[in-house]
């Protein structure tokens, strides 16, 4: 069986064709009914499990499932490295998702998931914070850490709200000051705002605020508890590892706290400094109780983002779809599938006998193992 | 960064220029140095995980991960769905393997795994028996269970021992009657026996006993406790599943027990029934002490083989340097990178100021969901 291969240029295909604005509104719309939906789904999604290693820089893989009883499968698998940036000219997430039929196991399709994990993450901010946020026009939005995901967390909240002015800083003052060419297709301006104004002026003057770094586990929070607003609502994005945390635990238990995933958020997310009664409701819960969603927009919120598996998957079903629609990818058989199903050997082109009883057609060359590493 | 794919047809390309015995002898001999230095590297074998689900015949799709610090990690996905052979003409096993650089997150190459898991199973018991049989010469091989296992057991065992018979047994009689024809190639007679045979013919006469059965978790062990053999090897492959035993517990307690992967082994093997202290020592264990190789030839022994990872791993690489070496497999670029490693948007064609502003040129058509499940 084939397995249907997206590349990057596949990817951008599907943009090309559809609209880029046009795709992260199919996104939106089909995650907020994803998460809708999930609770009556029968969904397996298992704790998010990898290797972390210091090589010398930090790093980690680590694989996200998430399986639905319809058939299908996925898993995400990303690599973090904080270091790619700066070090490599790479984006610090590396990921792709597969995507499996349940029936027999097969590898249906294999495509980019760092795009994918970046356009999830924003459209996940935008459907939380329209549940959890008063007003949708006149938006002041504070940043802080203006990377990858700042840019889709931007365009994301810019397809749901009417963002007036963006107020960003970052600890990396190339960042800061970039991040308005970045999202000048959203016509939104952006100041950038250096680090003793960040209390005074950005936290400040913001309705909604994306938290999305990659500070170190155990260097947070990103800034001290300030005087109290009657509203705002946080997008904390950044928290995804044990001992990683953004937010100062005052404002988390002045707030209305839904994590993504709740028991990923207690492991991983700012909720691992929250006792279990102190999280509100997960976004499944938010987006089933519209008593729920008038008590967060009453005061203070959170949405702490740590990545779901099933947005992963939605998103990978997405594009799979559109591919399937438009024609793209390579199909290649990736998986043996020997003619004979007991014979492992019985796909090679030769009989096995003849490999058997002759000698090899060309010795074995002595291979490098060293290129292989 | 490219990926590079190896096809189905690439492996076969790989085994035509190597020749079959070739191939598999350069892997047992890859990995009895891996595993006689396993204990020296720093290496990262977290416990693999997975999804089980019935749909409505049992499957599961699990993750094996193996990573070691010289710069790579691999994860090996695997499907098991026994219906695959009856139902859809499907080996039960469908698998491919992930390598990762550990300095990028990036995937260097997806390959076949289910060519690959059966090859590195079979080398495994070969590199096991080896050490704990007291004969090279004029041996009788049992084997119950004669799928697609049962052929590179016999295989890779027929590269170290000179074996003069085979007797089989399984309870799928077209599976026993044909090992013969699929084994062919290896010169080897087989015997087919019936189960009430069992005892008396195969167990009694064999040397060295294969047992590589799907048989269901709770229905084992496959056969009853029989009078003492003063000498008996048992490569025990199938059991890889919580309360799937192939072996009676008093057989195992009499034995010599070396699982290749302890603590995996005490979840999903043979010894998932015993006490650590009656697990002799692992196959790295045993791979270093000549005393303990004696101890295991003096009398019964068992290799406890559950699947492991860094056999995965070992054997992804082989392939993935031949491939290198051959100018094999086909390049492409799965992951997104985008040329501002900050600008998630930047891999594509068009700036997306355009796509932001304008009408999408297509409209999006309606995806049915349902085509992609």
């Amino acid at each position: 069986m084939q397995s249907k291969i997206l590349s990057q240029k596949d990817i951008n295909s599907i943009v090309s064709q559809v609209g880029l604005n046009e795709l992260l509104d199919e996104l939106i719309s089909r995650l907020r009914t994803a998460f809708t939906e999930l609770s009556a789904k029968n969904v397996q999604i298992p704790t998010r499990t990898g290797i972390h290693y210091s090589n010398p820089d930090l790093g980690l893989l680590e694989w996200m499932p998430a399986s639905i009883d319809e058939g299908q499968a996925s898993l995400k698998i990303v690599g973090y490295h904080p270091s790619n940036p700066i070090k490599r000219d790479l984006p610090t997430i590396l990921s792709s998702i597969g995507i499996f039929d349940t029936q027999t196991g097969h590898l249906q399709c294999l495509l980019d998931g760092t795009f994918a994990t970046a356009l999830r993450t924003g459209a996940m901010s935008a459907i939380a914070s329209e549940l959890m946020t008063r007003s949708k026009s006149s938006i002041t939005l504070g940043v802080i850490g203006c990377g990858a995901q700042a840019v889709t967390q931007i365009h994301s909240l810019s397809r749901l709200f009417e963002i007036e002015r963006i107020i960003a800083y970052d600890t990396n003052s190339y960042a800061s000051k970039s991040l308005s060419d970045r999202v000048a297709f959203t016509g939104i301006q952006v100041e950038s705002v250096s680090e003793s104004n960040v209390v005074s002026t950005l936290l400040e003057k913001a309705d909604i605020l994306c938290t999305c770094t990659s500070a170190d586990p155990g260097s947070g929070p990103l800034f001290k508890d300030f005087a109290n607003k009657p509203h705002l609502h946080i997008n904390a994005v950044g928290s995804d590892f044990p001992t990683k945390i953004e937010l100062p635990i005052n404002l988390l238990r002045r707030s209305f706290v839904c994590p993504d995933f709740k028991e990923q958020a207690m492991a991983e997310g700012e909720c691992q400094k929250l006792l279990e009664h102190e999280i509100s409701t997960d976004i499944t819960g938010l987006l089933n109780s519209r008593a729920l969603q008038q008590t967060a927009k009453d005061g203070l919120s959170v949405f702490d983002s740590t990545g779901h598996a099933y947005a992963d998957y939605m998103t990978g079903l997405m594009f799979h779809a559109f591919a399937t629609d438009m024609g793209l990818g390579t199909e290649i058989e990736i998986e043996s599938e020997p003619p004979d199903p007991i014979d492992p050997y019985s796909f090679l082109s030769k009989p096995a006998a003849t490999c058997g009883s002759s000698p090899a057609k060309h010795a074995i060359r002595p291979i490098s193992t060293a290129s292989s590493r």
